[in-house]
């Protein structure tokens, strides 16, 4: 372990936000070195991860997500937790959010000294799930955060990976029963441990409660996440901070009733079971072309397969022969 | 080799279809000794492909892509043309298609003898763009298809994998302009070599024309995909046969001046190289879960990760070291 990145552990730990922001961009990159030394890192702050509540956030393009975020953020300051959202990027080619969102988005959150606002771009990955969003998770964490909100776009994939990695996954709905349901796929809706429809405000109430009847009903047919548990449908305007309370509420009341029902631990290790999975697979293959025999093997080889003269199946079976056979 | 697999690749050469239904389910397939096998049969059938023309439709859910199909692949029947599809399968819970469409869907070209219709269910990939999609096009040209068409559904990321595996891509409008253009993402539209404004029909007739003019303004500021091509813009109506003898004489046009061009050969060279990196990945990783001694490795430190005595980093680094030297 170099000195270097255990200073950057401890700046990390000590809660500065600038050390966090390096870090998180760090995980992200694809440089072989940098990942090499963001494992390093990760290695350090492990054993200091793992005590917040990491919450998921999804719902379409607007349903009111920054809006959730910021009333929601500003009454867990005023209950002295800390907060960290990492966001879709709403100038992302993908996410379809607005342009000029970024700049106005939860501005009053991003005031706060007690919220760290990461906005991730995309990439080349759907929804706004950053590829490391769960290394990002732990380092917040490491510096001390609470909660943990992860948010995304309502398009199906990213749905099933954030609720891969949070503990309480919340589904914000616009006030429109009937065709807001047929929109929605059920399998996204079974991921949903909280339904909130979002704009029950006063010109909304009536749809708001119609959407919420529909939705409970619905439910009804899914399979639930954990035996006896049900997911809960509940009204809120975030524009007037109206229901957020009581959402964070139910969230809490559950997780409580997870952890004691030992769900909560048994979800965190199948998670951590995945994510190793996923790290393993992520540094084989940086190692296999990060390999200098295995590049110069490619440069070669690929040149045969442009002549045809060797085919893609060849190439690949005899790329591993080497790569496995070349180190010892 | 094994002989089983030399008679399946001649069956598939014959031409028959149930081998060539069955070959497409083999490379598909997910289990080890299929990967293997599938392995085989493509390196057995490499000599045979290439020589068809593969083209990339796209479209939102309810642009008419089916009928379309169907108008264009009756047309190519008189022309003796052998057509296959490889086809988004609307009962997956992510296209958005209708749950019927699938009995119902071409059905005319269905009956056809000289066309093959494969809908592969989307899995766990979005958009309805197969994981073996590549090899499947490979497969139909090893059994004599002259026109292969890969249909997907327009979210985004499986358009840019559909148009890394064809000559020709095509993207299906509908007729509304303005609000039609702010769906559509400007790097989509950067990948279509023509576009194709459906339902230009007596009705509809006003608003394709201001939609085609609209789409032929904003290919101005696009990047071209080579150098002196633009894409162009055309109107059609599936349902009434209008247009679609003039989109495929475009698109043959096309594909003749890109092979005078060289960019044809060149696009075919690098989407080779792109499948056999892709293949290369795939078949370490099968390599590395298939090993018997990482399977086990991985059931005893999955165990003590679960016990906080190992880290996710530890894990992933010693099973890839041993997978490494156990090698030889």
């Amino acid at each position: 372990m170099e000195n270097s990145t255990i200073l950057f552990a401890e700046k990390i730990r000590a809660g500065k936000r600038r050390a966090l922001a390096q870090a998180i961009t760090l995980v992200e990159s694809t440089l072989r070195e940098d990942i090499l030394r963001a494992q390093d890192l990760l290695q350090q702050l492990l054993p200091f991860t793992g005590k917040s509540l990491r919450i998921g956030i999804t719902g379409v393009p607007g349903v009111g997500k920054s809006t959730f975020i910021e009333s929601l953020g500003v009454m867990l300051a005023k209950k002295q937790k800390r907060l960290a959202v990492l966001a879709v990027d709403p100038s992302s080619p993908y996410t379809g959010g607005s342009i000029l969102g970024d700049k106005t988005r939860m501005q009053e959150l991003s005031r706060l000294d007690s919220v760290f606002i990461r906005p991730s771009p995309t990439g080349g990955t759907l929804g706004g799930v950053s590829r490391k969003t769960r290394e990002s998770i732990l380092l917040c964490e490491a510096a001390g955060y609470d909660v943990i909100l992860v948010e995304t776009v309502g398009v199906g994939q990213s749905e099933y990976e954030v609720a891969s990695m949070v503990d309480f996954f919340l589904m914000l709905m616009l006030p429109n029963a009937g065709d807001s349901l047929q929109g929605i796929k059920r399998g996204i809706m079974e991921l949903a441990d909280l339904i909130l429809v979002n704009k029950a405000d006063e010109g909304f109430l009536q749809r708001a409660k119609a959407a919420e009847r529909e939705y409970k009903q619905a439910i009804h047919f899914l399979r639930p996440k954990y035996p006896d548990y049900a997911t809960e449908v509940l009204l809120c305007s975030a524009l007037h901070n109206k229901g957020i309370e009581e959402a964070w509420e139910f969230a809490e009341d559950y997780l409580t009733r997870l952890k004691a029902d030992g769900y909560f631990a048994q979800n965190r290790k199948k998670q951590l079971i995945q994510w190793t999975r996923r790290l393993t697979e992520e540094l084989l293959l940086s190692e296999f072309w990060g390999d200098s025999s295995t590049q110069k093997d490619w440069t070669k080889k690929t040149q045969l397969v442009r002549a045809a003269k060797l085919t893609p199946v060849q190439t690949a079976q005899s790329l591993i022969e080497s790569f496995r056979s070349g180190k010892d």
